[in-house]
């Protein structure tokens, strides 16, 4: 596989975890963190089931691959998240030192870019965008005109 | 006991906790959650010991005030914590709508002013900085003298 295929590859495990939020009622965004193409970590949205706003995705898969590795920096790691992340995700991203971070739907309200002046990420790290970024936005799209 | 008053009371709580961190060797930061002049949830950073970077003390202290409150949104409580916010805690301080922050010592590395453009704060969310700053700031200093 090439990089682009893998990149693919990996969103939709992400995906998958977003459909496991959309089921349990959850706003449907899920993530994965990989190191050497393994996945290491994964997580989908559980704000409503934990009562906890903390636990975004990104922020559970983040921590899930801190426990895999035993460490709780991931300087070799890609982290996938079905949308781009919002700010908290995105402090999180830094401090956890990921390298490459690729996401698939835009939020022009809540993510981090329409914020963020300065990067919060490590200075080496890069953002790939838009990778599956119809299929991430629809299952969101879908949950929201669903609530309404 | 005036507003003033009542702020030192609390930000001396959220000291309480950063010297727990400080004891057991976690960078010393510390933060407390009130509602009607109640403590609902507190903590202290703890990234070394549960090896995740998402354990700061804020992060602790809202997930604690909304399992105590049985609700994830915490409009009507205050956060005192030690030092200003990093990124990702002021992102989650958003999600909370937690509706006034008050901190202790100035982070100009990390802290959220540094990086964030818009504040990802409540619209009615109200910051006042400084609340026993000088002793904030100082166990700091002392922590990371002695890692030297």
């Amino acid at each position: 596989m090439n990089q682009e295929e893998i990149d693919i590859h990996f969103m939709r495990i992400a995906l998958d975890e977003a459909k496991k939020a959309y089921e349990a009622d959850e706003v449907p965004i899920g993530a994965v963190v990989t190191c050497g193409n393994r996945v290491i970590g994964r997580g989908h949205n559980l704000t409503e089931t934990l009562n906890d706003i903390t636990a975004h995705a990104e922020m559970q898969a983040i921590t899930a691959a801190a426990n895999t590795l035993g460490g709780k920096y991931l300087q070799d790691c890609t982290l996938y998240v079905t949308v781009e992340p919002c700010v908290m995700c995105a402090g999180a991203i830094g401090w956890s030192q990921i390298k490459r971070i690729v996401y698939g739907a835009f939020d022009q309200k809540r993510g981090y870019s329409v914020i963020v002046d300065k990067t919060p990420f490590h200075p080496r790290a890069t953002v790939l965008s838009g990778v599956l970024g119809e299929e991430c936005a629809m299952i969101m799209r879908d949950f929201f005109s669903r609530k309404r």
